[in-house]
């Protein structure tokens, strides 16, 4: 059997909005993966000074010439082990300024790992619709999505401004997806160990 | 039979990618909708000053303290008659550009509409996936995607730098969207103005 | 201004499960759509002898030699004037008995009408994640779904068995849904009245 | 390092209609798949007594009272390490065929397993938008698709009526997505073994 590792998980913010709630749904998340034994870090678009994509990290031939802040992301995103996306629902859709992040980096940062979908809403759907679509997306690029959806409706009552929980659901609800996540992120971590990941 | 008048359409440009080739798609799009005897106004997301959205223009309290722009297309956009999106497809998703642009306006200056859906990629399956999530976005919006989706695979040989076409399906291809697009949007304008809209 | 005409709307059950909600969802919906001045015919695919799809009624050279009854069902949809579509979520994903019946039918029947969804579930999304499939589904048929979705969750709280509603939501969602449905029904009918549809 | 396992998968057939196309590439993948030293078993709903869904497996509070052809194929699924999904596209959406068959299991028996998206269209796109749906749904059912799709335009030029691939794209296509299919396979499998599920 091989070695447990403590996993590294990287937790993408997916809006930069005045009064975003997704900054408190983000906080309870990294918390959780916390008490959940990981490492995590964020990556908050408000935090990372990227503009709408013109290019791609991928699309510099010369990585060097590429912004700092991205090639260091870029190597974060590539020792981690999985991802979770903390996204908000625009007009049924990915918030752009969540897509947009993610779109900087190359498919081959992202894959061979899981992800986890966290979504949520002021209205009582909890951003499902806008999941639906991140199936796709993090299917494509090449990060699994976990088969437990956590959706979050009316997130204004979920959390206070730190990120505290104001209901029950929320912990069972994180810790059931935490627990898919982790099995799928050893799994693969494992395996990758093992035998490499196909050229 | 209500009297015929003259359609005013919006083309959504989505990318401000370098080299994009959603220009080249926007530039023919533009031309066939006026040799259908269409207005047509070009929002190009590199021309106009739209960061990530922080606050859509109907949060703003007083709309006289949002942008200039946002608030001049946003009059443009209540006064058009159809919506035509030119849309890439990044990652099988809606390319942020796109969303974001759109995101900036409220649902009202779309609703009672028609809109078109017109995708492409450098690969073989023509923007098909994202338009799956740009139907949802766009009913979301209001404005109701027509049936036919005019998809372009390798658009790279689709056209030239100045958007002529350089195979027989494209003018086919744009021909069947705005018969279908000038139908519904003939359709919903004579019902606007013969009841309004509904409150 | 076009002459005011009673609409008539065709009602889609999406399920043959034993203990189905869908059908107190149905007559809940045929009966708010009566009292908002529609005929309504409904169509249920445990009164109609369609098996699993083998040969759609546009695949019969000979259209005589098709089953009498979608032969029958096809005359009273082309006849109509818009859909509802009563759906059930399974797996995330529309019902087979929905997609299968609607697939039995060409698109020529659907086309240049407007369409309603109609979601529901158990649980606390409503089945909104089917809708998102509904969307692309109804838009390929060429029947728009309206921007509303009225989606009901716990729906074995919200309706007793005769499709008598247990709550509020239940009618105003209902009535929201039903004036936009109409509201494009009589555009669209009278566009057709005047100008035909496009060949 | 764990021990390498033959893997098993089982491959669904997605299609009951007349003059099916997904015979062919169902025959095509079995082959594949045997070549690249998998057991694999062929679901065909034509050959499973599966009608419209009335009661899934899970259902049956005495499982012994199901169907004995339903009992028999959830414990191969059960058994199974991958899932294959042959899949027709019917407009836009998943074939009913398809989804009313994987219905018919609980999504403990697809669960902690890969999946492999294989679509197909007489037309231009391959069934990419059906596969769009299909995420979601496999998504759901617990078994995750890997991130290849294998998409297959122009289906009726591609195969003989045995499943010979007409084109080279074939059998490089099967090649890339049966490669990821393996490596998820051999990870799930193994951890499988190592720790067990979650409960």
């Amino acid at each position: 059997m091989a070695a447990v590792k403590k996993m590294t998980t990287i937790v993408f913010l997916g809006s930069v909005r005045e009064n975003r709630m997704g900054l408190r749904v983000a906080k309870f998340m990294v918390k959780q993966l916390q008490e959940a034994n990981q490492n995590v870090e964020l990556f908050d678009p408000l935090e990372m000074p990227a503009g709408l994509l013109t290019k791609p990290l991928h699309h510099y031939q010369d990585r060097s010439t590429a912004p700092q802040w991205l090639v260091e992301a870029d190597k974060k995103l590539r020792a981690a082990d999985a991802i979770v996306v903390v996204s908000a629902e625009y007009n049924h859709a990915i918030p752009p300024a969540l897509s947009n992040l993610m779109d900087h980096f190359p498919c081959s940062s992202f894959a061979y790992k899981p992800s986890a979908i966290v979504c949520y809403s002021m209205g009582p759907f909890g951003g499902m619709r806008a999941a639906m679509s991140l199936r796709c997306f993090l299917g494509e690029l090449g990060c699994l999505s976990v088969s437990n959806i956590f959706g979050i409706p009316t997130v204004q009552n979920a959390f206070d401004a730190d990120g505290k929980p104001l209901n029950d659901r929320m912990i069972s609800g994180a810790k059931m997806l935490i627990t898919q996540l982790d099995w799928h992120a050893h799994a693969m971590a494992n395996h990758r160990n093992a035998v490499g990941i196909p050229s």
